[in-house]
C-alpha cells in the first residue's frame, strides 16, 4: 500500500497515558486554502478516538435501553503545530473525570512525521435519556469498564 | 428558490450583541447516523463566522505584509440542542477580548426553526509571524477597526 | 445579514428548465489547498438539490413501507470552472428520465458572482427494496408526482 | 493502535490491476442519517487515491513551471454496496487512457470486511496552462513515467 510503513506499535511517551489510540492517514483534501489540515479536522478525529474508546473500553455505553445514549454536550480543540499532507497521525482518547451522568475525556493528536503533538482538547460527553429529556446516572457497568480500561480510579 | 423563504431582517435578542452574523441551510448531509447535525458542523460555521467578521470588521487583519496573518489558537463549542435538516441557522461573531497579539471571539448558533440558541462556543485567534515564528503584535489599524466595528472599547 | 443581498428571484436561462432550484452559500473551508472549491463540495450540493427535489416533487419517494426507499446508484459530476469564497451558487435539478424501478436527475451549478455555469451532472436513484434486496418499481403515486412537477411526460 | 490489525499486504485480485493502491479506515463520522458511508466520502477517497498515484507514479504532473498544472474535469462514481463503520477500505487507481492533454484514471473501492467492490468509477484529469486558460500537452516525462509505473503501453 502505497500510504503504509511497517510501523512499529511502540508508543511515543506523548501517548502513554492513553488507553485508546487511533491511526489515522491524513488527506490531501483535509488541507484549506492556507495550505495546512483544516480546523474542523482535529474536531472529526477527536470523534472518531470517542467512538474507538467506547468501542473498546466502555461499549455498554451504547447498548442502554433505546431511550438512554451518550450526548455530546462540549468540545475543546487546541491548535498547536500545522499539520500538512502527508502524514499519519495517532489521535489518543483517555477519560479524566467520571462524574454522575457526565464525563470528560481528554484528546490528543501526535504527527508521525515531525514526532510531535500537533493538537490537544477535550470532550464532554452526557449521558441523556431521551424520554424524560434529562442527563441520566452512568451505569455502574460503564463505570467499572471505564475504571478497567484505564487502569485506575476516579475520585 | 426552495429552501429560501422571505426572512424579514429583523434579529432575535440571542444576536443582537453580534456586529457580523450570517445565514446558512443545514444540508441533509449536515446530519450524521443519530439523525441530527454532526458535532464538527457547527465548527465549520464558526469558521464561517469567523471570516465573515474579519472581511467585514477588519479586514486589514488579512492584509498584513505577506509574513504576517492570523492563525486559529484554539476553539471550543457547546452543543445546546440538536439540529435537524430541514432549517436555517443565523451564526453570530464578536469580539470578546482583544489582547496584545491575540483576540477572542464569541460565536453563537441560532436555529430560526426553534427559535433557540442551537450551540455557542469561542475562538482565539493570534496574529502570527511566520518570518520569525512568534506571535506579533494586532496592529494599530486593526484594532481601531473593531472598536469601530463593535461600537465599544476593550481594556 | 453579512452574507445576503436582496436577490430577485427571477432565475437565469441556464436555470429555466430547472423545477427545483436551492441557493447556497460557499464556505470559505469548501476550498481547498489549489485556493478554489474542493471537488467534493458539488457532490454534497448534488445530495441537497436531489433531496430538495423529492421534498418538493415527489415526496411520496421517502414515505413507501419502510423496506422501501430511494438509494443513489451512480453520480457524475463535471467541473467547468472553478469556484472561490466568497460566492453564492444556485442548484438546479431536474427529473430526465424516468425508468421502471429508476430514474436519472440532471443538476446545474450555477454561480451568481461569474453569472455561469460551474458545474454540472447527473444522479440515478433507484426505488429499492431492502427485504428483497432488489430494484422495485417506482409507484404511481411517485411518478405522477413528477410528471405534475416537471411539466411533461417521460415516454 | 485500537484500528489496526496486522494485514498481510497480499491484494486480493480485485486490486490487482491497480498500480496504486491506499488503504483508509472509515470514521464513524463518514455515515450519514440513512446510517450508511455518505456519498460524498469515496469521492474523496478517489482524490486521495489520484493524488497518491501521481505522487508515486508521475510526480513530475506536479512539478512542470509554475503556470501549468493538472486540473479535475469530471469524476464519476458507482456506487455497489453500503459501507459502514468499522471497515477499511483500500481504494486503487490506474490511469486506462492517456491522451494528448487528459488521462482518464479509474478507481476502486475495495471493503475489508466485505472482501467486495463497494465503490468504483473515474476521472478525468487535464493538464492545464493558466496563463493561455487552455488545455497543454502532457509531457514525455509524465508520460515515460506512467507507462513504466503502469508497466504498459498506451495506444
Amino acid at each position: 500500500m502505497l500510504n503504509e510503513k511497517s510501523t512499529d506499535n511502540t508508543q511515543p511517551e506523548e501517548l502513554a497515558a492513553f488507553p485508546a489510540v487511533i491511526r489515522l492517514p491524513i488527506h490531501w483534501g483535509d488541507q484549506d486554502a492556507f495550505g495546512h489540515v483544516n480546523n474542523t479536522v482535529p474536531i472529526r478525529w477527536f470523534e472518531s478516538s470517542r467512538i474507538g474508546y467506547i468501542e473498546h473500553g466502555c461499549s455498554d455505553m451504547m447498548k442502554e435501553t433505546r431511550k438512554v445514549g451518550p450526548i455530546l454536550a462540549s468540545v475543546t480543540c487546541n491548535y498547536r503545530r500545522q499539520l500538512h499532507f502527508p502524514d499519519t497521525v495517532r489521535v489518543g482518547a483517555r477519560v479524566s473525570k467520571l462524574g454522575r451522568s457526565s464525563l470528560t475525556m481528554e484528546h490528543v493528536v501526535y504527527s508521525e512525521k515531525d514526532a510531535a503533538v500537533a493538537a490537544d482538547g477535550s470532550s464532554v460527553v452526557v449521558m441523556f435519556n431521551y424520554e424524560t429529556n434529562r442527563p441520566t446516572r452512568i451505569s455502574d457497568a460503564v463505570r467499572s469498564a471505564i475504571v478497567a480500561f484505564e487502569g485506575k480510579s476516579f475520585d
